[in-house]
């Protein structure tokens, strides 16, 4: 069930930052049900080892391991009985959950304001925070279309383009490289984020930076739809967001690739947008400055900049 | 036979600025071989309505009646029957296939001496003389390597990885979204052209654009190896380079696109980049900047700024 | 007498964002005084509507909203009787015209360490905020002269050029398209603000942004002097800041305009200027980068982050 | 007569670099005819005279030279009689006349073919050249709109209004300061210009420059319409094109400025946008890069690069 | 002794934002010691001469007077007697020392985790906190190499290679006027920082500015490596870092200068880099990106927004 | 003697491009005069091995080869005897000499006018063309002062204060580094070329293209002053302008150096600024933008175009 889960994240059968974040706790609580533990800290050690088999799978998505740690702080504290901790630890999860759902929703309303009668949007990929915002500004009565890419190599534009057309929404396939072709009609860039650095940079799905840096060029607006754990606080400590570099079958398939002895497959699954081609993150806690990112953190996350002082944190504990 | 070869340059079986030039050309050679006619002037009509079917299969490439042009300029002559006319243009057709493979293999050796050991370079689509210039400088004994792009929707980047793997020059094959991301480590961005227009701006393979952008932006050169007829005469006169907005079919397969009544694919097949993002020009009358391509025009392709003083030719006539 | 000060606001009599609110203030400091009430729940009905027809004379200006938000949160209180209520309402009205003319000076002294012997300044339109800078800065014996526009289409520049002859600052005035032409020679741009956002981004007078892309293009220092209230908290739940596009007639006299049947005017009374164009934020509690909008509002205006995490706060109740 | 004219153009009653050029061969045209001398000397003599108060009452238009310089040449050969030298002056300057339209006709066919339909364009001041181009392209039936500037401080833009209103044109009339502002919907920036530096640096009324620069950070394609009169061939020299500054009074009425002992009222009437911020200019000859000026002024004009290696021409003789 | 190290100080034997810092409190610990005084308050007094002969050596140097105000604010408690002060101050002084070094430490720490295995750094002047990151990433086993300029007019470069070789650290030494022909192939810039003004400036050696621009130019990262005690608190009040300008012979010997009468040497010891040209700001704190510079000062040096607010602190008072 | 001027141009005791060719030129008249031959071609022979010894000096100026292969095409022609060949190398020589010599003058004229009453000048290195504008505009009157830098690691500039002294032109010396910090006070780069690219590239003195950068972000004018024969017609070829890398020991003494294990000094000579940055070239024939390189590489230089389509030169025959 839990290895279940793991290996559907690592496929991407489950992708998207929230929907990997509360796959991950759901695997975990239905793990904490089932788990068989003579005492507390048997339990603890147990929830642990299924912690780390799911934080290893995707490396770049800071919203997995942001996830599982908010749930397991639950089990540091002490607890009478194994019950009361396992109850507590259900509890913990299911509010989890219900809040990234909330998130999403309140990123929606506030992001739908950004949208106005007969704007031209672009988007890439398949954020579920940016498909909120238009969704929300189709529901309320704004008249607006899309620009959807294909997404290579995953083709998540297509996934897209099927809950665009559901509302429908007018919108206009097409290939990644015709991004900065059809940029000067657009107004207004909308993409999620896989993880936001505290320098306001944006990691998102490969090709990202290249779109962002076309709306730069045509003085085109750029927004980030992210919901708050998706901000690293780790960055603080100079951690670089690793960016994973997935299977080249994906790109090319073995039986094609194998024929080649001199050509090497290159497939990074994200890239870096930096703060200055981003106008504006709207986050469920409101709409900030890339540059906020370090606020986010302290103030939303509870990383204080004091705790830096006095003993440095993380120095081996964690990640 | 000539319907057959109209019909490759359409579909893309045919592909390629230069080779479209002379497959079209030795169409033509082949059309006059067989031809039958009484009268030279039967023989030129003849001849005048094949090369309009060939012009009409692509609007972009201005190589195509170029090259068309170029050919037919022989049948405007008197000749004294209809076996010296078809003779005469035999030859220049002849001529004209010699001097365009001439012009690729030029265009290699002077590219070549731009490319050092050591160097990464990125290029983008299945440019001839593009790759001309890497397989004269592997040949003299650079040592380099070469990211290269898919290039969705047709997949010309597998055709350009062949080339390179026979040759054995190392290559890493990337997504086109990914070219950004990698852009730091390139060197040296090598693209072909389909058109040049009198300003300088080059219309080459959709993306193209996006990846010189990602070029200037980190201050890596992009040279455009293009020989001397892709540069358009008539964008003097203030003629657009007509953007061909190819079968959706390309992006998406009927079956699937046929499940959307939102969605429209929009599936242009170049895309213009200006001339402040291009270093240099390569063609076979030697390496200039963009903007000498007033120059080329004139003094190469023979169209005088002096014609269009007295009476604006073209208007009606041609195009 | 508040119809009075609603129309003089209107028709932009009174003008300028600091003066705006103080005016409104005092306008509602007087229906106050007169209002007629047998109960706390009527005077604080009465107030209300007051305040509604002052809030609708000037869509931009964010200064009015919070001036008379600031002030009517008085009567949110519980009273006694009418009379205390009045006499504490009265109370807030006065502080809050002291506070806003202490934050111009306060805003002149911070300001005026940035104006160096030997500088040219520019500014445009007419900010009380940034005159304050000047003044203050030549009355402790600074050198300098300033450039002043003319600001169509109600030529706010008279009024500039009337202040600094006053005191005796040497000054050019020039057109609004002069800008750029003067840029070269000019050390520093001060300007007001009507609004700023929660990105930093500063709507002022239309012509600013054009005013500090070309100073950014010069390498020329852009300083915003503003007070704290101007910065507009409801642009963090995603609403925009709303330009209002005033009567034609300010553009072109109605019977000149009438003869057109093709020709509409357009009058946008603002613009927006995003923050990498802006160096530095002059407000009473400090100067600060234009990034740190966010921090103001939640640190001096009280809107904490914390706040949109517990459910979404404004949701129909305002604006 | 000839006073006349001088005065009227001084005065700016005559306006626009090709008026200018025509008006002022017209005056020396009616002065040849009225003109009295015993000898060709003496008829030379005077009409040298009328030529030198004409040249000098624009000092920035070097059209107006130019058109002098050109009718003027024919005197230069030796003559039998006055009669027959007035004979071929009158002559050359109806050639003038007739090409000179005839050069504005071009432009326009030009120039329409790059208006597209949908596109929405933007002028600034009053450019016969680039107001042909409009004219053509709603004459051939393209669909567009226009933004068409104020122009301060002699309003040309309501003559640029008219025009286009008589033509049925839809048309937005916005103050100088709101060209950025609109900037983002417009497709094309057409202008005229006053001059063309050897570096393709454009010299147009006050304004054009910043309306370019926000053009370039939007981008927004800029288009130049000027015949090939307007390029200074003494730009080869290093000879500035010396900016004129007109009268305060037509930027502020003197009972006004009188007031002020502090303030002095700066009118340049012209400003220089840089090549780089221009895609192309559209010339009689064809449109071409704004780097190829120098090509135009040895290759229409007739100065040519060789002239100067062999004792450099123009040291006191003219200019 | 103080006197000692005050010219120290000034002639740059003692250089380095930190090590200036610490020699300062060492000086003023040694005075402490042997300070003869019969009250606290002529101890105090006695105490404060000394920190103001200190503070006057190196006018922009932030760090000088942070550090000394830091220590000396000890002595505005009350105290029982002479020796108490004394005891409390010496403390006082140790404690500065030790926390500066560890933040020498921490920054190392986290700045080593920016450094790739494969990197090419460049570094500018002799920063402690740049060299701490660079000497701890060799440590850990990164593989890099760093090209360091010369730094003009004071050679501190030789002392950086210094460090560098003693570590192994494969080097290329330049001059400063290379430092753009090698930007293409450096991956990170590392500088240290002199002062840090609100908005994100950064004061620090002549010459990082335009290498900081060259890295701009070519998208290469640039880290600033500095203590939280160079963040100038000051700046909030709108006060300028002010850029000393020192000696003129150390640019060029005075029986050279001598020989000119009509050359003057300019020899300012820092400029100012913009914060958009900074990726990052590495404190003992954590990471931040430079628009945070505001927090820094009020969350970690203790200058709270609201002290601005009732009553302007530091008129005269301080500074 | 031949060897004397050899060793004098290497050594850089001989240094500019014109200087370098011009004593070049002289040395090989020297060798003309006292070279004993038995038979033109034995003379012949003789001097076109002098003139390797000559080319191989320097591999980046362009001027030197070009001045070479200048007067050496003379002993190309048939001869009666070896007199007549000494003869008319030795004339060519002299005009020469006197062209370059005149050309410097040329150049100071058109320069020189563009200098105006106030202008702040920047210059880099010790140019003869640069120094010519400037010496003329002040014979003529122009009221101007200059930043000259001081030019590690040969301290070139002290050659160009000495100059600037003896006319009594006021003058700034500074270090390299501190070119941006004045940059913003500077109206006008005006440097000196070694080499020009024919795509408008300028090679000159390490250091130039940081100026020319920081020019650019400035808004700052930059001018080139160059005789013809710095352009590099080669370079149509593909041929890179070799930078020069020259002995470390000017950077560092080998007594220093000698104790560095991890470090190495690069001293390249030279850097490329691209033509972006420059906005005029001041040749003998004219001033011109960048873009017009290759013109002057045919039309002045001799180069024709169409020579590179009929065979291309230069395979191995020359350079």
């Amino acid at each position: 069930m839990l290895a279940d889960t793991a290996e559907k994240i690592k496929s991407m059968e489950v992708r998207g930052a929230g929907r990997i974040a509360r796959e991950a706790v759901k695997a975990l609580r239905d793990h904490a049900t089932s788990l068989q533990a003579a005492t507390v800290a048997e339990f603890r050690e147990g929830m642990e080892e299924a912690a780390s088999v799911l934080v290893s799978t995707r490396p770049t998505a800071v919203s997995l391991p942001n996830a599982i740690h908010s749930v397991m702080a639950t089990l540091r504290r002490d607890f009478p009985s194994v019950g009361s901790a396992r109850g507590e630890f259900l509890q913990a999860c299911d509010s989890f959950v219900a809040a990234s759902l909330l998130a999403v929703k309140k990123i929606g309303e506030i992001g739908a304001r950004h949208i106005r009668d007969g704007d031209v949007l672009m988007t890439h990929c398949n954020s579920e925070a940016a498909l909120a915002c238009m969704l929300e500004a189709w529901r309320i009565g704004r008249d607006f279309s899309v620009f959807a890419t294909e997404v290579r190599p995953r083709n998540q534009g297509l996934l897209t383009i099927g809950t665009l057309e559901e509302a429908g929404i007018p919108t206009n396939f097409i290939v990644d490289s015709a991004a900065r072709y059809f940029m000067n009609e657009v107004d207004l860039v909308i993409v999620g984020a896989d993880a936001i650095s505290v320098n306001g940079a944006v990691v998102n799905k490969i090709g990202t930076s290249q779109i962002a840096l076309a709306a730069h060029e045509a003085r085109t607006r750029v927004m980030v739809a992210a919901e708050t754990y998706k901000f690293a606080p780790r960055t603080i400590l100079g951690e670089f967001i690793r960016i994973e570099e997935r299977d080249p079958a994906e790109v090319l398939p073995p039986d094609i690739a194998g024929k080649f002895r001199h050509v090497r497959v290159r497939n990074p699954a994200f890239d870096v947008t930096p703060a200055e081609y981003v106008d504006l993150i709207v986050t469920e806690a409101g709409a900030i400055p890339p540059q906020m990112a370090y606020i986010v953190i302290r103030d939303i996350l509870g990383w204080d900049i004091g705790d830096f002082m006095h003993g440095m944190p993380g120095n081996g504990r964690e990640g």
